[in-house]
């Protein structure tokens, strides 16, 4: 059992490493604690939470909308919260930027922390204090930045993963090595998922520096104001296909990845696109799909990380190593035209 | 002309005492800015912001609710508004806090500043970064702390101001003193209403002695850990009267604070009521009403200065020296039925 504690700039967060859920009990006070989670890890795990205040919500991308907060919020009035209560987000991606949400509004904000139950929540989702909402078409249009004050990892709940779940979180270790680390990139072209299933120490150990080398980046730009930025890579056009097209997360950004290659080939001559392809499909995720450009580009236009009539893109100088590149709309709908 | 720039935790504030709207553009980039305010002040002033992108809101306090804010939301999407824009609230109370909320939250935080125009905006609402939204008839249970970039006062506003919002103002300014400043509650009980409306230079004074007051409060403690609960005064009851009755904002904390007196004679001897209910009268303000308590009470219950069983009470020692004392719900409960 590890803990490790991360200073961000207001506050600090609490990592433990290969725990289990029962630890929970000497993190929070059970009385004052409300967990919020999913039908879907709640049908395989309540047994693990009996005697906690909990909210179930219903499971999918597609419910992590201001409906879904008005619901949270209505519940945990009627649970009598407090500022002394803390939330606790156990799920995917969609509970963690649920709860960090609305524990970010709550009376003006609540202390909360994650258990994350996939392996995308694990070592991306988790990590950083964003948090958000979809509005319509824009993923995560409305959120705020904020730090979990503990985030509790328990490979128990890799057991009860589906494959698909498997696939989304290798999207984001693939970008978190495409970006910023070649030797990583060298490791999973040397496994498979099946590989790492297989292997419980070597899952823990990738998990492990995948959540490391998010906080890094994290640590240095809490605001996203410089080097936070990488971790776009794959995710404009990601994030402009994934609520368009009923594509998983991991899908659209390792097609935005595909892009982004692309891209990075023509703006900065980089030439080893063919092995970023190639890795994504050996871990079963597509780099390439056929879409509706016009459509996807008004949808691209409002990316978060464009400023009037440019977008920062991450492009790729080398494997491990990328850069934010602003691209003008105008050059990015010419290049995507030629995707 | 003057500028002066106060720093809290995370950022600063840039105050413009005695400025004029057509100042603004000075301090922000015209095409970057999207003011944000109400049909009423709209109605009164439009031409005074010709030119710029608005948003004009339906007025009162009814419309500080959720709806409203995805109704900007949507129209910030559609004006193409991103990171670099810069929100301006320009209204009274209900403006200011769901333009903070709203820059709090779209894109995951957009800069923001203040153009008060009531009197209670000026010396209260556009000072100190709480922001939110009404859920049912639970004030302010959404919402962040969050400070603004800028506030400009310019007095032009207060010659349109409706003696209802004279009142409103009023409201805080006896709070502040009542809780801080005793030689300004004295000036009080030696002026009115009709006084300072005929005297630029007092009303000037008075509102940039309490925005000063404010604003020290809140460095202090930006995030009410301590003395900012003072500010509090008359707010606990006031707010759960405020939706359920037809009461403006003024009137309800009026009662609140007249109850808040009469617990502080119960709880620390408190003496001096009588001052405090005869100046709330002098300027036009009720400092008592009958009402049903039991359903009250049960809003109470679930005031954002409880934690579990106890209500953060801001109750008076003397005129201008307050103190924060826990009370039982129990006990707030016995006294609000013989009050």
């Amino acid at each position: 059992m590890k803990k490790i504690t991360y200073r961000f700039s207001h506050s600090s967060t609490d990592y433990y490493f290969d725990h289990r859920v029962a630890d929970l009990r000497s993190i929070v006070d059970k009385k004052n604690a409300v967990i919020i989670t999913d039908e879907h890890v709640f049908g395989l795990h309540h047994s693990r939470f009996r005697g906690w205040n909990i909210i179930v919500l219903k499971a999918g991308e597609e419910y992590k909308i201001q409906a879904t907060v008005d619901s949270i919020v209505e519940q945990l009035i009627a649970l009598g919260a407090d500022r002394d209560t803390v939330l606790i987000g156990v799920g995917g991606g969609v509970v963690t930027d649920l709860t960090g949400y609305v524990a970010s509004i709550y009376m003006r904000g609540l202390r909360f922390g994650f258990l994350p139950a996939s392996l995308l929540a694990a070592v991306d989702a988790s990590i950083g204090g964003k948090n958000g909402i979809d509005v319509d078409v824009y993923k995560n249009m409305v959120g705020t930045i904020r730090q979990p004050s503990f985030i509790l990892h328990d490979a128990g709940f890799l057991d009860t993963l589906p494959p698909e779940e498997w696939k989304n979180g290798f999207a984001e270790i693939i970008k978190h090595a495409a970006i910023l680390d070649a030797r990583m990139f060298k490791e999973l072209e040397e496994n498979s998922i099946s590989s790492y299933q297989k292997n419980t120490a070597a899952i823990s150990a990738l998990i492990k520096r995948n959540v490391l080398l998010k906080t890094k980046l994290v640590q240095q730009d809490e605001f996203e104001k410089g080097n936070r930025k990488l971790l776009n890579f794959g995710h404009t056009l990601g994030h402009a296909l994934e609520n368009q097209y009923e594509l998983s997360h991991g899908q659209a950004i390792s097609i935005g990845m595909g892009f982004a290659c692309f891209l990075s080939k023509k703006k900065n001559g980089f030439s080893d696109g063919k092995r970023v392809v190639a890795l994504l499909e050996q871990y079963g995720l597509p780099a390439y799909a056929s879409f509706d450009k016009r459509k996807v580009f008004e949808v691209l236009k409002m990316d978060k990380k464009r400023v009037r009539r440019e977008v920062s893109y991450v492009l790729l100088e080398r494997i491990g190593k990328a850069v934010v590149h602003p691209v003008g709309l105008t050059e990015v709908k010419k290049i995507l035209d030629q995707f």
